[in-house]
C-alpha cells in the first residue's frame, strides 16, 4: 500500500497554479497551502470541502512565511518563531477542515522549509514543535534520513518517509538539487515507470545508472508543473495495474 | 457584574503597540490580533500563555486582511472571502489558546470591520457565519443595535454588548465618528466616571449633555493609547470600589 | 488614430496572469502592475524591458495596495496615504522603465481604484496629487466624464478618455457593472466589432441596443482573460485593416 | 569631516519606531526605509521632507522584502531579484526625496542583507546591480572590508566606509555577532567616548582590549534604541566640541 500525496491549493486570491480537482480525484493525500506560501482562506476552504466529499485526506503545507518566493528562498528564521508560524499555520487550516467533517492528519513542510529541515537539526525541530504545539500528535512527512523525520520521532510523533517519481536520485539515495540540470524528470513514462519502482520494488534508478533503496510509503506527485494532472492519473492507473495498493498511510 | 475587554497582541515583528502585560493584569478579556490586522504568531502564542496564566479569556479580534492600514480602512470584501478570512484567524489563534490550556471564548471584529458590521447587515452576516463556520458557537461582542449582535443572534449566537468609557455617545446612544472633534476622551477622570456610569447605571453622559441608557454587559478600555494599561487599571479599581462586580461574560 | 492599451505584468513571484509577451507585440501603450494589487520588481523589469524594445509606451498602472484582492475590493484609504501611494508606484516603476531606455509615460489607475475615481471626487484628488508629487506631469488615462479625468484637467494635467471594446454601455454611455450580467462581451467578434465602432464611428451599441456615443483616444483590450493576446491582435488587425490609424495618444 | 547616518522612517502604518524628528536633528545622512522591512510611503514622503528641510542627505535603505522580520532574517533571493528589488526601492525613495526638492544621494543595505553582502559577493554584487539599474551612479555606505564596498567599486561607485560606536569590535576589526553577549555597547559615555576615538583617532577599543584602527568616513548611530536620538545628540555634541568636523562624506 502507497500513499499518494500532492501539493493543493497554490493559489492565491486572482492567481490559480495547481489543478485542485483534477489532483483530488487522483491522490489520496491533500498537502494544503495555508496562507504562507500560497493559499488564502477561502482557497482552503474550499479545497477542504472538495478533499472531504472524496475522502482524500488532508495535510498541513506549512511553509515559511513569503509569498513573493513562493516559499522557496530559505530564510533565517528564529526556531520559536518558526515553532509558532508552523502551529499557526495548522490551526488556520484546521478550521476549515473540520468545518468539512475533516480534520488535519498530517503535516508537511512547503520548499525551503522542506528542503532546510533536511540536513538543519534546530528548523527541523523548530517544525515539530509547532506540530506539538498545534496539538493532535500529527504525523510528518519528508524525506528518508532526513532530520525533520528523526526530529519528529524523537518527539513521539510518527515520521512518515516519502518518494518522488519525478526527481532524480543521487547514487546515495538523496535528491538531485533543483539548481543542476536532470534534476527533475520531465518524461512521462519515465515518471510512471520510476513510481512502479519506488511503490513495487523499493528503489529508483540513480543519475548514475546504479539502482538505490527508497523506502517510501508515500510517493509525491507534483501539483504545479503543466500536465501534473495527467501525470498523477497515469501514476495512479500504473499503481492500480500492478496490483500495488494505494491508500494513505496509517 | 461587568465584564472588562482590551485589544491585545497588536505588535508585528519587531514592532510593539499594546502594553500586554501591564493590562492582562486588569482585564477580565482580552481581544487579541490574529495577523490580519496586527498580531504575529509568536505574540498570539505568549499573549494567550500570558492570559491563560492569569485566567484572562481569550478571544479572536478578527478583522480586514491590511497591515498597512492596521485594519482601519474599509474594505469591499466578499461576503465568502470575509466567511473564510475570519474563520482563518479563529482557527489561528485557537492553536495558541489551546497550547496554553485554555480556549477561544469569543469572537470580536477589530476596527473597520467592527465599524462597518454596525450597519451593513451582509458584512456582519458574512462575519457570523464565519464564526459558525469555526465551530463552537462562539459569542460575539459588539455594539448595542448593530446588525453584528442581530445577526449573531439570529444564527444561535449569544450577542455581548459592549460600551466604551472613552468614546463620546451621541443622544442616541450611538458613537461618535471617529473624524469627528471630541470623539475620545481623554480625559482620565472623565473616563473613570464614565466606565462607573455605565456599569453601576447603564448609562453614559452623550455629547449633547443628555443621559442615554447603555445596555453593556462589557465594557472596552482602549490598548493602544498612551496610558492606556493605567486608565484601565484606574477604570478597574474604581469599579470593585463602587461594588460592581467585575467578572467575564458568562 | 487610437491608441491600445492592456493591462501587463501581473504576475506575482511564482504566479503568472498574463501574456505579456504576447501583449507586446499588440498594444501601444502598456499599463504596468507596480507590485500593489499585481507585479513583482522582477516581472515589471522584463515587461519594462520587452516594451521598451518594442516601442510600446509604458504606463504605471496604480492601485489599492491588495495583494490578496488584486485590487479589486474598494479601500477606504485616506487621501493623503493614498497620494503617497501613488507616487511611490510610479517612482517604483520608473526605475525599471528608465533603465530600459523608456520613461514612465502615463499613469491609469487600476481596479477597485478606477472604479473609485469615476465617481469620488476625493479619491480622483488624491491620485492625481499623487502623479504630480511623482513629476512629469503625466497623462492620466480614464473614464470620459470620471472625476478622475476632471481631476486630472484641473490639476494640469492631461486626461485621455478610453474606451472598451469588451464591455457592455448603458444608454447613458458608462460602464455596465461588472457585478451584472452581461457586462462583459465575451464573443470575439463581437469585441472586434465594438472595437472598430469605437475607433472608427466613435460609437458603442448598448446593452439596450441603441448607439451611444464614446470619445476615446484608447481603447483598452484586458489582458487577464484567456485568450486575451488573441483578441487583441485580432482587434489591432481590424483597426488596420479598416484605414484608422494606431498610435500612443500624443 | 565625519558623517553621522542613522536609519529612519522605520515605522509601518501604525506602528511606530524611530525618532525621526529628534535624529533628523542630529544625523547629517538620513537611512531612509523604503518599505521592504519597514517605511509606508507616508512616512517615506514625510521623512524625505523633514529631511530636505533640514538639510539632511537621503540614503535609500534598502532591504530584504520581510516586514514580518523587519529584514533581520537573511533570505536566499536569488541575485537577479534581489538586484529589481534593490532598485524598485530606490526609485519608490526617489520620488519623494525629488518632491521634497532633494535627492536620493546614497544607498545602504538593512540589517540581514547588510551583514549578508559583508561576506557572500555573490548578494553584495547583486545589490550593486541594483544601484546601477537605479541609475545615478550613487554612493553605497558598508563595512570597510566589506564584499559589498568591493562589489561597488569594482562597479565603479564610491564604496563609503563607515563604524559603529555602539557595536562591539573584535580584534580584528570586525563587528562582534549581534547573538553573542555584550555585542552593543549600551553605556552613553561609552558610546560616546568610541564616537570620538572613531572620528578622531581612526580606532575603536576591541572586546579584548586592544585598540584597532577602523577607517571610516560615516558614522552610524542606531536609531532604534531608546535613548537614540539622545545618544546620536550626544555624540554629536562631542564631535563638535573636539573640533571633529561633521559633514556629509562627499
Amino acid at each position: 500500500m502507497i500513499d499518494l500525496n500532492a501539493d493543493l491549493g497554490e493559489g492565491f486570491g486572482r492567481w490559480t497554479l495547481t489543478d485542485d480537482d483534477a489532483l483530488l480525484s487522483v491522490v489520496t493525500s491533500a498537502n494544503v497551502a495555508c496562507g504562507f506560501h500560497a493559499g488564502d482562506p477561502s482557497v482552503m476552504r474550499r479545497v477542504c470541502r472538495l478533499a472531504a466529499e472524496r475522502g482524500v485526506r488532508i495535510g498541513a503545507q506549512v511553509s515559511y512565511r513569503d509569498l513573493a518566493g513562493f516559499g522557496r528562498r530559505a530564510m533565517e528564521v528564529p526556531p520559536d518563531e518558526l515553532t509558532a508560524e508552523v502551529a499557526y499555520q495548522i490551526g488556520a487550516l484546521r478550521v476549515f477542515a473540520e468545518a468539512a467533517g475533516a480534520e488535519v492528519a498530517y503535516v508537511k513542510p512547503h520548499g525551503a522549509l522542506y528542503n532546510r529541515t533536511v540536513h538543519d537539526a534546530e528548523q527541523a525541530e523548530a517544525v515539530v514543535a509547532g506540530v506539538r504545539l498545534a496539538g493532535g500528535a500529527l504525523p510528518v512527512l519528508g524525506l528518508p534520513g532526513s532530520r525533520l523525520l528523526a526530529a519528529a520521532r524523537d518527539a513521539g510523533l510518527t515520521g512518515v518517509p516519502e518518494a518522488f517519481a519525478d526527481r532524480a536520485y543521487t547514487a546515495r539515495g538523496t535528491l538531485v538539487p533543483r539548481r543542476e540540470a536532470g534534476s527533475v524528470v520531465t518524461d512521462e513514462d519515465a515518471v510512471v515507470r520510476r513510481a512502479l519502482a519506488i511503490a513495487v520494488d523499493g528503489t529508483v534508478e540513480a543519475v548514475d545508472g546504479t539502482t538505490v533503496a527508497v523506502a517510501a510509503r508515500s510517493l509525491c506527485v507534483h501539483g504545479d508543473t503543466p500536465n501534473a494532472a495527467r501525470i498523477a492519473a497515469r501514476v495512479r492507473e500504473a499503481l492500480e495495474a500492478s496490483g500495488a495498493g494505494i491508500g494513505a498511510f496509517a
